[in-house]
């Protein structure tokens, strides 16, 4: 299907950005001499994770057990479950594991720690368990320094539970924008994870993996001495945030929502968009960004960047496109002539919108398009829910 | 299935409350002498739609013409489409229309009603078009009394297409927060469509439905003289949101997200959930309101309001409770004391959050759990995608 055909509102994945962007991330892991473990949260999608497996990842991760039962029956074993496991959690986990699956969960507690080992017993499973670290004060995890770390490998391995190793994610780190910060943010990252693999091993514990990452500290490590793998989701696609971050360009960008323009109001040089927030996600993580892209950067149909405009507002399924000068908080516009709204973006005309996060988009679609530089598409299936 | 069982994430339900809301709406429109035809936007689900419309909703409506289809294939054929029409979308309708659905088309502009006109004559349909009007400058339509609107009436009227009312959403009624002006919105809303109604009839164009509305102004309007029905959508679940601004209380939510405690940051007084963005939705809706809910406010699961705690923060997959008295917008909290949290939120625990925006939750699932009063709960599938 060529993209004019493609109804909308639509998720278009530009497949050459895509491959440019796994061949970066996957050349610069091969440089730093470790695995690559991409998240596959971002797309939910086989055809992108084959893409990044081919290229050279070693296993995934994921952020739900749907995800690890819909990638295991794809064909992919090697799968981190990345979020700490509860009791309640843990008869699907066993059936995974029971069909084959090499799944690892993740602890930061003792409760939890003492349950899976409880239930694995009761089982007689051999759960692996990688123990997550907390490097930046942003979510969960153990500090390295903190008893308990000592005391939920104690837990893990005093019971019959494989101590797989340590995982952290600096996810602060979408909160920085200069070279120099997210290069000490991975430092810290690496320092802080390789740590807590070192005292775990100073207490008898074997701790052969050690995981890190995020998409920004991804890509800003110069180095990553004791670390065995690295872990990163949003670099396959990027986004607005990831820009404003400083990590990638808005040439990079391989996501964008295709929408129609269905009216105009001349007066306040607004053109609407079928591309609302239902489409565009509601996530305005550049709102807190040196640039405020509102809820969308639109593009041509071929990709060139429409500067002068924005995204400003959203209800469910209708995008008000306007000048970007305006104040797309306050959502009030001005200085574009009716004239040019009108002309411009006529109605039934057709543009690219780069979203704030691709993770957030993404997952308002059953499906992407994936677009060859030929201009030709073929969908590609995600799913959603838990 | 007992509300204990249900695997967390999971979008709740709550029968008696919806059935309440449901009640309220049909009452209030039975007074004021009105039909009602519910936006099922909100809830994509045919369980809900029809508990509506056997409490005596007259049609629906619908923002994608995937819905058109999906309740269509329900038995459902009074539907109105609320979204501008643009060519593109014209094949789908009329195979709607074909099929025996009495589909109805919105427009606001001249270009769009002429390729109706025309796409209708190529293939022998008499296509039946509300022209939609703008009473409160918050999205699209023609204002009353611009030149426009007879210009589209009479495009339509003299080509063969069906003029069959006038619609329209004072969208901008989400922003207020006293009765009295609500009440007021609800009559601009009236009155402004009311007038394009009589506009356009004495233009020698039937006009026979004027449909207004928005859950607040329906709730808040006093009378509806000339109005024939009226469109809501939210009422039917309501939402944080509705509460700031007014028309409904917290136990009126017939929505909420079930979640479990997986872990704790003890110094920072926080325990962690499993329930991130991808569950509730990153609308932050009432961040600016009265009262900032943060990502969703907590209860216990027979429904008690945790009013001293918030979900704070949101990444994908984690949800970060705290002390309301935080500031949820810099997601730093302190003054809950560490044995308070992990005592009172234990692992495992489970809790209900009431969300900000109930479209935009409920969007995030492929499922509701419909609770009943004695706690068993049934599976009512909803759909999402164009």
């Amino acid at each position: 299907m060529k993209l004019e055909q493609i109804e909308t509102p639509a998720a278009l994945i530009d497949v050459a950005r895509m491959q440019k962007n796994i061949a970066r991330m996957q050349a610069h892991m091969n440089t730093l001499g470790v695995a690559f473990r991409p998240h596959v949260k971002t797309t939910k999608c086989i055809d992108v994770v084959r893409a990044q497996l081919a290229a050279g990842a070693r296993g995934i991760t994921v952020s739900t057990l749907k995800e690890a039962e819909a990638f295991f029956a794809a064909g992919i074993g090697d799968i981190l479950y990345a979020v700490s496991m509860v009791p309640s959690k843990l008869p699907r986990a066993l059936a995974l594991r029971r069909q084959g699956c090499d799944l690892k969960l993740v602890v930061d507690n003792p409760n939890a720690a003492a349950a899976i080992a409880a239930f694995g017993d009761q089982h007689g499973e051999t759960f692996e368990v990688w123990i997550e670290v907390d490097t930046d004060g942003h979510r969960s995890g153990i500090q390295p320094e903190q008893d308990t770390l000592l005391e939920v490998g104690r837990i893990l391995h005093e019971n019959g539970v494989k101590v797989g190793g340590v995982m952290t994610h600096a996810g602060s780190s979408y909160e920085l924008n200069t070279a120099e910060a997210l290069a000490a943010l991975a430092e810290q990252e690496r320092a802080g994870c390789v740590r807590a693999a070192q005292r775990l091993r100073e207490a008898g514990i074997a701790c052969p993996v050690v995981s890190v990452g995020s998409t920004p500290t991804a890509l800003a490590a110069q180095q990553l001495e004791g670390v065995t793998e690295v872990r990163a989701g949003v670099y396959v696609l990027f986004d607005l945030v990831m820009h404003n971050v400083g990590v990638c360009t808005l040439d990079d960008i391989a996501l964008s929502v295709l929408a129609t323009v269905i009216g105009h109001q001349e007066d306040k040089g607004w053109a609407i968009l079928d591309a609302g927030w239902m489409a565009l996600s509601r996530d305005r993580g550049t709102s807190r960004q040196s640039h405020d892209f509102g809820y969308g950067q639109p593009c041509l149909l071929n990709g060139t960047l429409l500067a002068d405009y924005v995204v400003s507002g959203a209800n469910q399924e209708h995008g008000i496109l306007s000048a970007a000068q305006a104040n797309v908080k306050a959502n009030t516009t001005a200085g574009t002539s009716a004239d040019d709204i009108t002309q411009r973006f006529p109605i039934g005309m057709k543009l690219r919108i780069l979203p704030n996060h691709a993770c957030a988009t993404g997952a308002q679609f059953p499906e992407y398009h994936a677009v060859a530089p030929d201009g030709s598409s073929a969908e590609w299936k995600r799913f959603y829910g838990w």
